[in-house]
Order: structure tokens, then sequence, then C-alpha cells
């Protein structure tokens, strides 16, 4: 699984061969085919860690009763930012290369992405009816303009920059929450 | 062109061949090579000409006297997702089939990405030197914050959907410029 993260993020998942793969490890095609029916299903496994981990860790953040609505936003928002640092070769891959799982495969990770998105907006709702958001936002522009900004940041966000993950988080929500205008 | 930008964004780049381009066309290989030299040159025209167009409508809003550094920036975030509704195909290959350009060209490309993002850059730290914008923010990351978040839509606007792209823009420059948060 390491090494075709490696090779479909480098050389994407078309030009990459079982072959490439195997020779990578120094191992038969007959050990792959003992772990994988086709490299398509090896990518499945790789969407299904990718996303599972993020619901998992969603499910944890909102489940947490000391925190405040904003409290949470602002640890998805975190994670997001922080797994594309640990992660950064998967959520590529993720994002890219979606397209060539099949169709089931594809059916189910869209309903975890789905999944993903709709637990986030459940929790900015409930922050526009206990009084922490406005409520004069359609929720799901809400909730799309969050992640957006978010999920983005797999295209720029230097480990190795200035500001920590954690910093560009916390700015980020900081906007997200109070605004870039000058009050 | 045309073609091309079908092909591409429904088989993938890798996954086309100018054979299929030209099947398309009812036309022979030949009439391919007499307006590009290679399949790579014809995704590089694409990425060009999408960008071209992006960066020569920012500086026609940038440059307009008569409107507040806000409106400019409204008018930026409403011209990424007008665009993406316009060209959702040109969207979605630019942002996933960049990593199959030759290395000049992508150089090219990343420096006409990098220009859009640097020139959003300047009108909001113009903002924050004329009191629009709260000068508490890195600029870099206030920047980032608003790309993601129009950028992202090529990933869920649905033109035929509940909201025009004008009032998705509307919420989404509500929400970077005066926050979430119930004041």
């Amino acid at each position: 699984m390491a090494a075709g993260i490696m090779l479909f993020e480098q050389k994407g998942f078309s030009e990459t061969s079982i072959q490439d793969i195997v020779d990578m490890l120094g191992v038969t095609k007959g050990t792959f085919y003992y772990y994988f029916k086709s490299k398509e299903e090896l990518l499945m496994d790789i969407h299904l860690r990718y996303i599972e981990a993020l619901l998992e860790n969603q499910k944890r953040i909102i489940e947490d009763s000391t925190k405040t609505i904003k409290e949470k936003v602002f640890e998805i928002v975190y994670m997001l930012i922080h797994n594309i640092e640990k992660q950064g070769r998967q959520a590529r891959i993720f994002f890219r290369e979606m397209k060539h799982l099949n169709e089931d495969h594809l059916k189910k990770i869209v309903e975890k992405r789905d999944l993903f998105r709709y637990n986030l907006q459940l929790l900015i709702e409930e922050g526009m009816r206990n009084g922490e958001f406005r409520d004069d936002l359609p929720p799901s522009i809400a909730t799309l303009t969050v992640l957006g900004a978010a999920n983005w940041s797999y295209q720029w966000f230097q480990p190795d920059g200035k500001l920590s993950d954690f910093e560009v988080a916390k700015h980020m929500v900081s906007i997200l929450l109070e605004g870039i205008e000058k009050k």
C-alpha cells in the first residue's frame, strides 16, 4: 500500500503498473495478488483508509461534550490541515485519482465523503440554533466554504513553511468565523 | 480543442489517445498534427487558455477605480464560480491533469497560477492598509482561504442546483468578509 501511494502520487494511477509496485518492493506479482485482486482494488483500499480515518476523527470531535461548536469547527479544520501535512500523498491521490475507481467503489467513497460533509453541516446548523453562528446563511454554503478553504490546503500547504499547520488552521478559522473585514 | 476537453475530462488524459480525438471529429491524425505537435501540447493549450482568461478578467476587476476592495474581492470570487459554471470541464482538467504537462509547460502554468494568487494577495494587502480589512492576519493565509473556498466549488457547484452562481458567490463572500459567527 505504501509503495502504491508513492508511485500513484509521483507517476499517476494510469502510468503505474503492478510491475512497478512489486519492483519497488523486490517481490513478485504473486505477492501483490495475495493482498489485492487488482490495481484498482489497491486504489480503493487507499481511498477507504483515508476517508474512514477522517470520519472516525470527526466523530470523536463532534461527540466531545466539553467543547463549543466553534471549537469543534476549529478541531475539524485543524484535523484536515494536519492530515494533509502527515498524509500529503494520500490526500493528493484521494482528490486526483478518484475517477479511476470502478462504479461500485466510487459510490461507496462518494457516500463517505458526503457523510463527512453532512456531519459538518449538522454541526453548523446546531451552531445556528444555539446562537453561536449567524442564521442568515444557507448551512450548505457555510459548510462548503469551510471545507473548501481547508481541503484546498492540500494544493499549497508546505509542512516546512513559515507557519505550522496549527497556526494556519488558527488563522483560517479566525477568517471563517470572524471574517476578513475590519469591524 | 473542444473534443480534447471533453475526452480528457471524461476518460482522463492518459486514457485518451489522439485516435480517440480525431475519431470524435471524423478527421484524420494529419489534421490533429497540423494544429498540435502532440497530445501534451493540446493539454498545454487548454491550460494556457484557461488561466490566461482568468488573469485577464482579474486585471480588469482590479483596475476598476470605481469599486472598493471588498467589491473587487466579491467580483473575483464570483468570476471563479461563474467560470466553473461555464467551463466546468476545463476547470476539472486544469486542477486534475496538470501533472501530465512537461516540465517547461508546467513551469509556465505554475507561474501564471502564482501570479493570479499574488494579484489577489496585493489586493487584500491594499485592503489591510486602507482600513477595509483586518490587519492581524497573514495576507498569504487570507488569500489562500478566499481562493480555496472559491476554487473548491469546482468539486461541488451544480449549475442546475437551487442557488445560482451569483447567490453562491454572495453568501461565500459574506462568510469570508463578515464571518459565520453571530455578532
